[in-house]
């Protein structure tokens, strides 16, 4: 398989990932990424696992909906790892009626091609601000 | 040269880095990252090549002292990129004299190696905010 396509699978992940987000779509969300991921936000400690990233998700799903548009800036593929850099403009809106707010900023993803040849978010530095 | 080998070169790098940063030996700093690199941190655009770090560096090596100190926290390689994720902690002194202020977090960083076989940083995802 080409770096085109494997870039091609990331990009899907990506979209997949964003759509399934708005749905508000957990289960989806969580088939993207690995069992050891870690999420890295500012002023927090890192996030690990996909269960802690279940837990809070159940926390939020049913109380905030997420809106996402994800442009990617740059992605290179080296081996089983790639990295990604994109910029995430993200409309957070509490559920069932509130003001929407806005989040944006730079994302720097690593993903990690999985034995089954699935590619899966593996390490996450999110540099979201409120805009 | 193995994985290992290559994975203490990049070790070396940072040190390097954070040594010639005390220093206030920003020729050393700018040698090893790449002629392209890109900073990301939150809330500002990204700053983009060893050009605008010289020049922002320029504004700030006379003005301010500082001393960080890097823990990795995990490292891959694959080909001629890596990724990097360490915890930094930086110590900022105004010069010629003040009172330091600290700033840490996660800093998300992707190697590259270049056709001499050295590596250099390319991008560089910066989340320290202040303690």
């Amino acid at each position: 398989m080409s770096v085109e396509d494997e870039k091609q699978k990331i990009r899907e992940v990506i979209s997949t990932w964003m759509r399934a987000s708005a749905d508000g779509d957990t289960e989806r969300v969580l088939s993207l990424m690995a069992e050891d991921v870690v999420f890295l936000v500012p002023g927090r400690p890192p996030m690990r696992g996909r269960a802690a990233f279940a837990a809070a998700s159940s926390s939020f799903a049913a109380k905030m909906l997420f809106d996402g548009k994800s442009e990617i800036q740059e992605m290179e593929v080296a081996g089983d790892f790639a990295y990604c850099w994109s910029h995430l403009t993200l409309t957070v809106t509490p559920l069932p009626s509130g003001s929407p707010s806005k989040r944006a900023g730079h994302i720097l993803s690593i993903f990690r091609k999985e034995a089954d040849g699935h590619w899966v978010l593996f390490r996450d530095a999110n540099m979201l601000t409120a805009v």
